[in-house]
Parts: C-alpha cells; sequence; structure tokens
C-alpha cells in the first residue's frame, strides 16, 4: 500500500499517518518529494483497509500495490496447469474443443448434435440441462432428465460431459452425471456456488462474469481452489459494453493477460461471445491464434427449432468446417517459436 | 416481431418467409416499402425465438418489437406498489431511508450505529450478516450471529431490519430473522436464489447488477413475483463504466425509466454507488431529487475500524446532516405539480 | 511514479533499476517488504515514461502517482472560478440555466424559443448554427445566417449567446458573434480547437466527451487554460454505456468529483444526457440537487417539427415548470451547512 | 419506421397517428396485434424524425428500421475495395502491414526503424509527426520536420508513409508529403476534418473511435465518401470498457461486422489496441485469424526512450518474428473454405 499526500499537507499530518501506520503493527516508509510525500507500507500479511487512512488530514489517495490472488498465481506454481475431464485434456497444448447445443432439449435432438460433433473428432460434450434465462417464462432446461441424456450421450460416443450447474442442487447431480461442472457468467461471483464447487471432485469451468475484471475473474477462481478443488479452466465469453453489432463484445486480449498472471487454463466461447453465427467460425480461429488452450462452441441440427440461442449455433457442417480451420491454425501457433516477453 | 428483408431479397424469400410465420401458428402482415419489404409478426402468445428467422435467405434483421415483462408492469397494474416492511413503508409518496453499517461486525459497532440511525427517526436498520467478498480470504460476515443481533437491534430500537442473503440457506435464516430480505447485486441474476424469494413470506430489496439493463433488472423481479411474492423493491446502486473517480457510475435515469413502465418502488444506494464518503450526501440528494423512493446508506461510527467498505460510511452526524438535506428536498420535489408526460 | 518488484526478483534486478532511476536523473527509494520490492521514484519535473521501466528484469508493475495537471487543479488555484459571460454569471452560487433549441432552424422558430425561455427570466441562450451530425446527410445548421439570428436574440431579449464551434472557421465567427464558445463532446480532445479556443477571448463551455475519464476531461480543460483563457466551464453530458434506456448514461458524480479536484464550475446537459423528454426534468433537479452550478436544456415551441434532437426537447410551458424545481432545490441546497469532506 | 402503440391506446389514438404519417406523405401500415397495434412507415426517402410521433397519445416506441448508410455499404457496391497507397494493396487479399513508430522524435530513430521494418519485407511505414496527446504538457510531435523525414524514408525504401493529420492546416501538409492520411481515434467525429480528407486526393486511414458504435463509424466513412474520396481503410483499435488488464479493449467482432455491411477493408492496430508490448503479437495474430486485412503496429528500435507509447512498440527483432507468425496465419485463412455466411 501507497500513500500520497496532498502537496500542503503539514509535516503534522505526515507524522499522524506513520503513527497510525505504526500502531497498526506495520512499517512506514516515508519518500519524501519535490512537491509532496508518498507513505510507503510493508509489514502487513493481510489486506489493509485504505479506510483506516483516507480519512486523515493531508492524504490524498491510498492506492493498493499488491496484488491479493494465492492459488491462481503463476508466482505460486510457475508451470501451466492441465486439467484432464474424462478423455480430454485442456491445458496441456492441444486443442481443447466443447461443442453440443446450448440446451439439452429432446433425447433426439441431443444425440443428433452429439453425433455431428463426434464425427469431427471432438471428445468433450456440452448441453445444458439446467438453463439461466433473463425470463422466468422462457424454457429453463429438462433438469435431471437432460442429464440422464447427457450421461447416455458419454456412453455412447466417448465424450466427456460438460454442464452447468445453477444452485446447490444441480451441483450435486452434476458432479454425479457429468465430467465437468459449468458456472455460468450470472454466476461468477455467486461465491456460495463457487465454494461448493470448490469442494466437488470433478473439474470446474468457470465463465467471466459480463463485467468481471481480470482480478475478479481469478479471485472467483481462487474462492474454488481455496477449497481445495485446483482443476479449474476460465473461459472468455464475451463482456458487456456499448458495442451493438454483437450480443457481447469478445474481450481476447485477456487470454494472454490471464497467461501472465495464472498457471489456469483458459478458453474462448464465441458462441454466446458474439450470438452471431456468422461471426462464430472468425472468432473460434482468432481465439486460438491469440493462444487460448481451446473453445467452446454450439452446435444444432436444426437451429430454427432451437428453444434457446438458435442464432448463434453452428450447423453440422459448418463446425466440421471450423475443426479443420481450428487445426490449421493451433498447428501454426504451436510451431510457433515462443515471443519474447 | 418484425423482420426486415434485404433490399435485394427476391419475391420468393418473402413468401417463404409469410409462410414460415404461418407454418408457426402465426400472422404475417408484409409492408412492402420504396427500398425493401418489411414483414410483421402477430398472434403469438409467447416470445418468438428470432434464430427461426434470421437464417433464412433474404432476411436482413429480426426486430423484438413486444416487452416480455408482465407482472412489474404498469400496463398491468397502474397504481404504485407500497411495501410495508414493519414500521416502515417503501414506495407510498414518504422518504424512505434503510440506514447501518456495511457488515455487522460486533455487537457494539451494530448497536452504535442503530443508535445514531434511529436517532435520526430511521425505521428501516441495514447490516450484513452475510457479506459477498471479491476476495476468499476477505471478512464473509458474523453468518447467523449476525442475525441475531440485528434481531436485537429491532427489539431494541423498534426498526425493521433489511439483510442480504446469498443462498438458499441464508436466505431460510433471514426470512426468520430480518423483514427484508436484499438480494445483492452479483445475486440479481441468480434466478434459483429469485426463485427461493419469490417463495419467502417477507419482501424483497433486489438490487441492480452491475451491468443489468433496464430490461433484465425488471425481468428478475418477474422471477421474484412469478413466484407470489408481490413485495419487490427495486435499488441502483452504481453500474460499471470506464469511468474511474467513483466505484461504480450511479445511474440515476434509471428511476424514472423503471417509474414509466413498472408500478413497484426504487432507491438508490449511494454509499455503494459512489464508494466515497465525500460523494455520498450529494448523490444521495440527487437520487431524492430525481424522484426516487428512498435511499439506502451506511453508517459506521468507526468507519477507520470497518472490516468492509469503511471508505464510503457516513459518520453519525454527516448522516444526521444528510437526513436534514434530504427531508428538504423530498418536501419540495413532492409539493412540485406533476410533470407532463 | 512507484515502480513494485516481482517477488523473484533479485537483489540485481532491484539495482539495475535503481541505476536506471538515477541515469535518468531522478531519485530512487528503495522500499523492501516481506514478499516483494517496491521502490519509489522522485526529483521528476514532468511526466516519467513508463516505459524505460517495464520492459527491466524483475519490474511487476509501474505505477503512477501524481496528477498531471496544473492550471485546472484547485491545488494552484483553491478559490472556485467564475465565469462572467455576458450578463449572465456561472461559478458564482448562482443557479445558472442556459436554454435554448437544439439547433438554430428558422428565424421565427428562435425567437419563439427565445421569448418563452426570456419569460423565464433566463439570461444565457443557446442554439446550435453549427450541428455535429452522425450522418452526411443531416440538417449541418445555418451557419454564420444561424449566428447573426442567435445575435439578434440578444439584441431583442437581453440573454448572452452559447452556441458551438466546431473547426477554426466557425470558431472565428462563434468568437464574433456569440458570447460563449461551447466545444462539444465529439471535439473534446480535438486538441488543435482546444488551443484555438485558448486563444478566445470569450468564454469557453467545454462538454465532456461520451468515454472520457475525469482526468481527461481536465486536461482538456487545461489545453485551454494553458494558452491563456481561463474562463472555462465544463459539463457533464452523459457517457456511453451498454444502458439503452437513456440515449447516454448521465454520470452526476463527476459533480463532486470535479469540484473536489478543481475550481471550475461545472453544469450537468439533462437533455443530451437522457435524450427522452420526461426524464429530463428529474435529472435536471438531480443535476442541481448534486451541486452543479448549472444547467444546459433544450426548449422547442414545436419540437415534433424540430429538425434535430425533437423528442428531447422541453415544451415551454415544461420549461417553466422546471424552472421553478430548480429554483426550490437551489435554494435548498444554497442554504445548507456545508458538507463535511 | 415501425410505431406500436400502448396496449391501452384507442383507435383514437391509432388514427392520429396513421393521419399524422399521411399528412408527412407517407404511408401507413397498420397491424393491429392481440395485445397491441403496431404502424409501420413506407415512402420516405429520408430519415424520419422520431420526435414526430413520440409525442402522440398512445404512442408506445418507435422503432427505426432502416440503416441510413449509402455509399460505404455492400448493398451498394458489392465487391470489396482495394485501396492502393503508393506501392502497397490493402484489401486486395494480400496481408497488409503498417508499421513504424508512434512518433517520429528523430531522423536517426526513425530510420533505424524503418531500416528494421523494410528489411521485414513490409512497404507501408506510419510514424506521427502530429501526436494528440491527452496532456498540452507531452510531445506533441515535430510537425513539419517530422513530415520531411517520413518523405525521406518513402524516397530511401520505397516504402509508403502512412501519418496522422488533426486539423485542417496540417492535413494540407500531410496531403502533400505522405501517400494516406490517417484520422485517429480522437478526430473519428470530428466531422469538419472529415469532410476535408474527403476533398482530399490521397487514401484515408479512418480509426475507430473510443466509444463508436459500428454505424457511427460507418457514418465517418461515409462523410469522407460523400465529399468525392472513396479510398477509406477503417481501423480497429479498441474501445473504451471497464476492463482494466489492457489499455483499451480490441473488439475484433467488428471485423465481420464490417465486412458483412460494407465493401471497405479493415486493419487491426495491437499496438494502441492493448497497450502492452507482450500482448500487441497475440493480437496482431488473432486480427488475422478473425480475418482483417492487415495490421497496423508500432515498432521502436529503443523503445524504453521513447517519447510517446514506449510500453507498446514491438523491437525490431520481436516485429520479425510477429512477420512471420502472421504470414503463416495468413496463408491458413486464405486457403480456408468460404465459410457459409
Amino acid at each position: 500500500m501507497l500513500i500520497t499526500m496532498q502537496s500542503q499537507a503539514t509535516e503534522k499530518d505526515v507524522s499522524a499517518v506513520v503513527e497510525k501506520i505504526e500502531t497498526l503493527g506495520y512499517k512506514a516508509h516515508p519518500i519524501p518529494g519535490a512537491q509532496r510525500t508518498a507513505i510507503g507500507i510493508t509489514g502487513n500479511t493481510g489486506e489493509i483497509d485504505a479506510g483506516a487512512f483516507e480519512l486523515m488530514p493531508g492524504v490524498a489517495e491510498v492506492i493498493r500495490v499488491s496484488k491479493p490472488y494465492k492459488l491462481v498465481s503463476r508466482e505460486v506454481k510457475p508451470e501451466n496447469t492441465v486439467v484432464q475431464i474424462g478423455p480430454g485434456r485442456l491445458g496441456g497444448g492441444e486443442l481443447a474443443v466443447i461443442a453440443g447445443p446450448c440446451g439439452v432439449e429432446t433425447r433426439e435432438q441431443t444425440m443428433a448434435a452429439a453425433e455431428a460433433v463426434a464425427a469431427c473428432g471432438v471428445n468433450l460434450f456440452r448441453g445444458g440441462a439446467y438453463k439461466p434465462r433473463t425470463s422466468p417464462y422462457a424454457f429453463q432446461g429438462l433438469g435431471l432428465e437432460g442429464l440422464k441424456i447427457l450421461a447416455e450421450v458419454r456412453d455412447r460416443f466417448g465424450m466427456a460431459i460438460v454442464t452447468e450447474a445453477i444452485d446447490h442442487e444441480s451441483l450435486d447431480l452434476v458432479e454425479e452425471y457429468a465430467d465437468m461442472i459449468q458456472i455460468g457468467a450470472r454466476n461468477m461471483q455467486n461465491f456460495s456456488l463457487l465454494r461448493r464447487a470448490g469442494r466437488a471432485r470433478k473439474p470446474v469451468l468457470l465463465k467471466r462474469g459480463l463485467s468481471a475484471t481480470l482480478e475478479e475473474l481469478l479471485m472467483a477462481a481462487e474462492y474454488i481452489m481455496a477449497e481445495g478443488n485446483y482443476q479449474v479452466v476460465l473461459c472468455e465469453r464475451g463482456v458487456r459494453t456499448f458495442a451493438d453489432h454483437t450480443r457481447n463484445t469478445v474481450d481476447l486480449s485477456i487470454v494472454p493477460a490471464v497467461q501472465r498472471l495464472s498457471h489456469l487454463p483458459i478458453i474462448v466461447d464465441p458462441s454466446h461471445g458474439t450470438g452471431r453465427r456468422e461471426k462464430v467460425i472468425p472468432m473460434a480461429r482468432a481465439g486460438i491464434a491469440i493462444g487460448a488452450d481451446g473453445i467452446m462452441v454450439e452446435v444444432h441440427c436444426q437451429p430454427e427449432k432451437a428453444l434457446s440461442d438458435g442464432p448463434q449455433a453452428l450447423l453440422p457442417q459448418m463446425f466440421a468446417q471450423m475443426m479443420e480451420q481450428l487445426r490449421e491454425i493451433h498447428k501454426v501457433v504451436t510451431n510457433m517459436p515462443v515471443t519474447v516477453r
């Protein structure tokens, strides 16, 4: 923590701040400048509340210096985390693709999508049994019945299942039936759910909230890890901005930003990120090109009949085309010399 | 719903869209223009998924026309809702003020704040027993013990208690111990929690999410009301933008916007909204001046020792000063002739 | 400036940074902490480029500490600036209202609006002769002819004229014909125009850009003042966010934020800020309640025939009603005890 | 244009709106629905001002349907525009790279950067002679002297010169000395400058404003084209959001969005977009992978001594590495089968 004093602060003001710091058990480091004095604080183990100082006479600003994350941090664990999800791996250098319909609507629709996806060599299948919807009157998912259909997909096609949990009750069931527990964007700061996911024995896919900063995303992962579950994958799925040509604004720069600070894998969801079918493939290519560990994408054999998010689902032949493109791009990125940091 | 066709769309394209609309059981209304054709759709009861049309040849755009809210809507219930919370009323024209510390930290600190608040004639007391915090290592609230302290405040000072629930378990307890259940900004789209609040027998204070649109806020309230709880109060507490001079950007214009579309009361939280003590009182005044039904504000007798959000808490004498100012402003606003709409 | 080192930085890394600081002629203040070292820099007169350090081994972050503004700063000039605009004053404690149509369309329309505005005791008249429009095909203003109509308004009603300049050429004419030069939001960082306004002998109304931070707004004013023109008034007119219930999101908290850092007056424009007639009066009230020095508002006698921004213009009787409300609120705010900072 | 009536609107309200539409010379198309009536308007050639209707009794909302752009539109000109800039081409399918220092600081620094860039086979050189800076006290560019150094770069290395103009005066000189006129993000809605650029005989590089929507970007290009200059290239350089891990948030999805609506080429600027050296190369790869026509990037041989934007400039060896990566990715993207729209 660093405290900057106003230019007209008196020596007495400075002394009072120094004294306060020492009373709290920390060490004060006054740095007199030409125009104003700054005071560094060291010796704290936890976070210091800025409120203790902002009120004092002569104080201009209190600046937080050290970052609060621990377990997610690359400083704590320098090597990349690799997450194993059934037969699939995420974070180990291979191209990871999680694909399937937005929602599990019927057994037939799910099997058709699974067949199309499996035919392209994908081993991670997605599909929502519990759907968070803006309207209480919209399709909310099949629940347990949906989970059973997903389990059948695993049995038949050998793909691991990734599906969302929206509360403690559904998380219990998702943990039982699926291979990876998804925490959706709207629940990224549902701390009670994060703690529960941290006690689960399955890996967790944590989607970035619509207005989450990098720090908040990492701290949400920290909640999960603090409970003992270290198998966490992050996912950029677009944030909310003034831009209106896509449903959300995909912030791809968070991929290298996460990789710099954290050892956790990160993937991109171009389907929710753009909300428009014709932009999904270009954005998927960009996600792999920027260095993401994989993508998560929606596929539907009859998107015009989808009960949710039809306009962003890829048709099977588009998905196949995309897979080819991603494999080419991934090969190029992987073969590249490591960028000088 | 309105579909606009591209300027080069053929008659066949238009016919195909019309046919599709009729197949789905709706009525199509083609509107040929000089440059392009638009097609209106009527006869639908629920929402039509745009995806059914966006893929068709010649379609330029699908525009949603009708709004999805029902129970929250002023069209359904024209007169203002008045919510009774213990001895306090919200929405009936009086100035409502909910005040107290951010978090319940100790019995002493809570009683001191309650005494200061009660001395100003306030009858709604706030204080968090369950604190959603960005970091898992930060103070998370006293839980049940905190609720018991709050219940003691009610007994001693006769104020109704408003406090946050963060999951089903805490909601059970809040419903038992408090007078109003707060759903925080981070849980505004925790639909499972909203449904549970909708089954509670206590009124609900629903805070706007950090990136929630007006429609999403109203739909979150709709979730609660759809379960049978019609005692809902909305709260603007700042949204997330690029602006960095306050913790959040208070969007006061949502107050008249809500009042136009909905019969539910709405209040403003200038403490979380600005995050800076010296801006809390001016923003509180502005909230009442724009026509909000009340404000929610943080008061702490020793903010420099607060375990959370100290820098935004008012000292008791500042709070007393603010109350005077708000009463003056409220009197002016109430006595004003009704604005021509 | 403060440099924080990574936790694994070596002593050699720290020495190299210290050496670099000293080579540049500054003084280095290493602050060793339990986990990492921070290094303060003093002795610089201008801004230090962070780039010099961010590349060095072991450096985690470079944090700018001192603020770059000078002439706009309250540290340099503690007392409020009062700007005289013909018969009107801005910043001296009175309620200042600048009113008139969005654009000068015809002599008749302008005179009608002027009559309505003058009848309410307003002495600052606005009206655009040069209109920045998103589309090149939209009405762009009457130019010089419009300025002459505005000059006639001054002669006839004794009001001072506030009107926008969009380039050097129009600024020459605005300086000649009007009493205050408006720089629009889209030109807030048109530095060439700001410099020209700084050489004008008339006061300047500087509107905040759609995505301008507080610092950028103050620095834009600094551009004008650095050329010698100290008569600058700032104006909050809404910023761009994800919120879609108003045209822009009015960020009222910038009013107390500016007042804390700067001596310049600041007003609020609720017309462009909300873009919706029914929200203009509530927002104007809020602007005065939060402590702004005045407001700028659009009035049109036949808004349904306006060539620009009709939906946000007040009718004369609404304007008269608003003036009454604002005077009441202003009286209350002025009589209030000074808030403890 | 489409007008939706409130559910309680009377038949008389509907008739009044229809009559008004016909009075204005347009054609009204009432569409009675189960809950409310909507009224389509056709027959207009220009834009209809919504203000004419929003005030009428019973009107719920006025929805604009047709888009305002003409010359930029792919509906008007289906085939891609190819812009010739000296020896370089932009928009024709090749990979276009514009590289060089942020600012022209000295002859030596500029020549060194030019040599490094030219060595990688680049034929478009960038460098600012006029620098828009937030602070009036920061380095503002060498002006004419800088343009002469750039002209020397062209003579010596055979690269075309791209440089920014900030007002009419500098645009006259840039038009004389350079090969492409850059309009910066802060001037994207400086309509006077856009018109002047539209009368220039050199191609124009138009950067997206910090809070510009897709429509505003295209309309800014329309301003230039409306004056007769059809050689326009668009550039995404990041927009302003709440995200704080990069200087701006690069919105790559605008690339396919522009390509769908317009025939103009579009490039990406990963240097200003991210503001952080270590993110420039990943973002450049993503820009090419999403389908942009090229990138614009900053290169500096001694970034730690740069007078502006040092932290985002690539070192020559990093630039060479990036060029290899981009060529590989571009090859993959170009060879891909055309995506089904």
